[in-house]
C-alpha cells in the first residue's frame, strides 16, 4: 500500500508510483536493413507517479504522471514510442519527458446511479483499454489496448478530455455497471490539421463532432469491484468467483478525417477460484465518402493462479 | 484545506492542487473562414499541483506545476494557449505538458520590513497578474492580466526569474505593503533572438539591461493579508472591511528589443462586507528610436457575495 | 530533513528537494561580437523534486525530477545548458521543463555483497561524476563531471538505463566498495543517428554494444558510508578519518560511431577532521577506424571546515 494521509473531513491523499523495466532482446527488425544488429534494451516501461484522494467527502480524484518508455531504442520489437524529448541536446535525442498520464475528478453525487466525472481521462469503452497495465493477466497488454485506442482518439495513452456520468448497480449474486461519457476529441489523427487562419499545433479542424461512449458491464456472481471507479483489474488472486460482459460503443460524426467513426467491441471476463479468463472482440468502422473502412481486433486470455507456499 | 506535515523545528510541507475545468461553446472564431464549424471545448483550464511549506523556521518556499490549457483547440473563443507537446507523435499534437509554474524561496529576515525572495515569480506589479485566477471575482482574469505580462516578462504565465524585498507594516486601522524586484528577462518578445556566434534557443541579444519593479500599496481600514506573502485575493467572503490603494511601476533599458520598456499603473480593492469593488489602470509604454508607442489597459469589477444558508 | 513518512512493514516515503539559485556576472562571452553587452543572469542553477523511500523492506527506490537552468541565458559564463521548451510561444524561448532525473530500484538481496540497481541512473564510475553537486568542495563541479559524462553517454545529467550490482564490506579499519554495471546507452553522440528504415528519435544505430562499467574503491579508517549506497559526498564536515582511492573502469565496443569507447580514472578522497582532500585523474579514450583519440582530465580540491560558533 501507499501513503495515505487523512486529514479530516473525509479528505485524504495518497500519493502512489507505479513501475516496469524491461530488458528485451531483439534478434531482428529492420526488414530493409540486414545489417542492423541484435541489441538488447533495458528500458523503463511505464514509470508512473501521482496523487489521488478525497477533496471532499464525495468528491475523489486522481492526477498522475508518466515516463514510460525512457530508454527505449526505436529498434526494439515492442510496444510503445520511445520517450523523447524535442529539441533537447542534439536532435531531440534526450529521453526525460515526464507528462500528465490522468487528471481527473468524479463527483459521487448518487454513489449508485451518479457518478460524474471530469477532466482527462480514458473514455470508459474497450474492457483491454481501460483495464491498467499492472493488472492484466498476460505480460503487455494485448491488440486490443493499442489499435482500438488510435482508432477513438488518436493517441497512444488513450486519453481525451471530457464528461463521463457512471453508476453501479449490486443486487444478490449480479450487479450492473454503466458508463456514458462525451468526449471532445483533438488529436491530429480525428480532426485533421486545421484548415482555418490559425497555425495548427493542437489538431483542429473545420468540422467539428464530439465523441460518445458508452459501456454496459453485466455481472453474475461477484462483483468486478464494490464501489463505482473507472479502474478495472483481470485478476483477483483467486478471491473472485463471477463472469462480467461488457457491450462497449463509441460514435463520433463529422470531422476532417472522416464522415462518421466508431467502435462496437464485446468483452468478458471470468474469475473462479485460481482460474482467470479474460477475452475481447472489438469490430472498428470509419466512414469517408465513398470509402468505408472496417477493421476487428480480438484478444483471449486464460491464467491460472499458482500459490506460493 | 490541504494536507500540511510539521516535522519539527519550525518545518513544514503541504502537497496542494487547484482546478479549472472549462467547457466553451464558441459560435464562430475564424474571420477569413466562414465555414468553420460552430465547436464546444472541454479543457482543463488551468491545473496545479505542488508543494510549499518552511524548510527553516524563518525561511518559506513553494515550487508548483501546471498543466493549464490541456485539450484546449486553437479556436476555442477563450484565452490561453492550448497545451501541447512539440515533436511528440505526429507534428506536436500531443497536449501533456507538465511544466514549472513558480519556484520561490522566501527568507523573512524581517517580517515587517524585508523578507527576500528568489526563483522564478511573478514581479510584484499588477494587480490582477499578481492575484491568483482562483481568487479573482471574475469568471475569467481581466485584460490587464494577459496584456500587462506580454508586455514586462513576454510570455502568459507572467513568470520571470529575479530577486524581490518586499514587507507588510501593520498599523492601527492603515497598512503598507511594498515589493521592489530585480529581474533578468530572456523572453525572445523582450531581448530577442541572439546576433552572437552562439544558436540562441532562451532568447539573449546583444544588448542587456535588467528589468525593476516596485509596488507599494496603501490600505484604510483591514489589511489585505495578516503577514507578508506575494498572493492576493480579490474577495473575503465578506470578512473584510477595508480599501487598498496601489501603485506599480517597472523600468527596463535597452535591449535588442527596445531602448526603454515599462509601465506605470494604478490599483484599488475595496472590500466592505459583501461588496468587492475593484479596479486597474495600466499605462504601457515602449521606446524604440523614433518609434515610441503606449497603450493602456484597464478594468473594473464589482462583485457581491450572496450568503447560501 | 525532509518529511519522512513510515506506514508499516519497514515502507517508508521521503519527500525531497534540493535548488541552487545563481546569479553570474558575465563580462566577455562571445569571441566574434565585440558588442555584446556585459551581463548579469539570475538563474536556477539547479532545481529538484523528488520522492524516496522503502517499497519493502528490502527494496528502496529514487524517483526525482529537474527544473535545472530555468532562467539562464546563452551567453552566460557558467556549465549548464540553458532550460528551454522546445516549440512553445516563440521558437522555444520558454524555459519551463520539468524532467525526470533519476529513476532507480534497489533490491538489497544482500546488504553486504549483493544490492541490485535498475532504472535510469549514472553509471557508478568518476567519483565527480557520481558525488551530488549539493556536497562536493568546490562552488561548481569540477571538469571530470562534465566532460566524463559526454564521453561515456553522451548527455549532461549522464544518466543512463541499466543495471548495476554493487556491495560494500565493511573491516576493522577498512573498508571495500565496488560496483559493476551494464548500461544500454541510446544518446545519439554515443550510438549515432539510425541508418535504418525508422526514423530516428532516440538515436539508434545499426551496431549495438553495450556499455560495462566497473568501480572498486578501497578505504583505509572511516568508510565512505555505512551501508551501501550509490550517493558520494566530498565532505562530512569534520566528522571522518579515512582515505578512499577508486579505479574506475568503462568498456563500449562498436557502435555507428565508434570502434571502441571508454575511460581508466583514479580518485583519492581523504577526509581527516576538518580538512577535506580530494582529486581525480581520468584517462578517456576513442578509436574509430585508424582514428584513436585519446584526452585526460583531472581536478585537486582542498578543503578546511571552519566552524561557526
Amino acid at each position: 500500500a501507499a501513503p495515505k494521509f487523512y486529514f479530516g473531513d473525509g479528505k485524504d491523499l495518497e500519493i502512489f508510483q507505479m513501475v516496469q523495466v524491461w530488458s528485451i532482446y531483439t534478434m531482428e527488425n529492420d526488414a530493409v536493413n540486414p545489417n542492423m544488429d541484435a541489441r538488447n534494451d533495458i528500458y523503463i516501461r511505464r514509470g508512473r507517479l501521482g496523487v489521488k484522494g478525497h477533496i471532499r467527502k464525495d468528491i475523489t480524484f486522481k492526477v498522475w504522471f508518466a515516463y514510460d518508455n525512457l530508454g527505449k531504442n526505436e529498434y526494439t520489437a515492442g510496444t510503445g514510442t520511445p520517450n523523447t524529448t524535442a529539441g533537447k541536446g542534439d536532435n531531440g535525442t534526450e529521453n526525460r519527458e515526464f507528462y500528465i498520464w490522468d487528471a481527473i475528478w468524479t463527483w459521487h453525487l448518487d454513489k449508485e446511479w451518479a457518478n460524474i466525472s471530469i477532466g482527462y481521462f480514458r473514455p470508459q469503452v474497450g474492457k483491454e483499454s481501460i483495464t491498467t497495465a499492472f493488472k492484466v493477466i498476460s505480460f503487455q497488454k494485448s491488440l486490443p489496448n493499442f489499435d482500438f485506442r488510435k482508432h477513438i482518439v488518436g493517441r497512444g495513452p488513450g486519453r481525451e478530455t471530457g464528461i463521463n456520468i457512471g453508476g453501479l448497480k449490486l443486487g444478490k449474486g449480479w450487479s450492473v455497471n454503466y458508463n456514458v461519457g462525451i468526449f471532445d476529441t483533438n488529436h491530429q489523427k480525428i480532426v485533421g490539421n486545421g484548415t482555418g487562419s490559425k497555425q495548427p499545433t493542437v489538431g483542429d479542424g473545420e468540422k467539428w463532432s464530439p465523441m460518445y461512449a458508452v459501456r454496459v458491464a453485466f455481472t453474475i456472481g461477484d462483483p468486478e469491484m464494490k464501489k463505482y471507479k473507472m479502474g478495472y483489474t483481470q485478476t483477483y488472486y483467486g478471491k473472485r468467483n463471477g463472469t462480467t460482459i461488457g457491450l462497449n460503443y463509441t460514435y463520433q460524426g463529422k470531422t476532417d478525417i472522416f464522415d462518421k467513426n466508431g467502435i462496437y467491441a464485446v468483452d468478458i471476463l471470468s474469475n473462479y477460484g485460481p482460474v482467470d479468463f479474460n477475452a475481447e472482440y472489438d469490430w472498428l468502422y470509419r466512414e469517408k465518402g465513398n470509402q468505408d473502412s472496417t477493421d476487428t481486433i480480438w484478444s483471449v486470455k486464460l491464467g491460472y493462479n499458482i500459490k506460493l507456499e
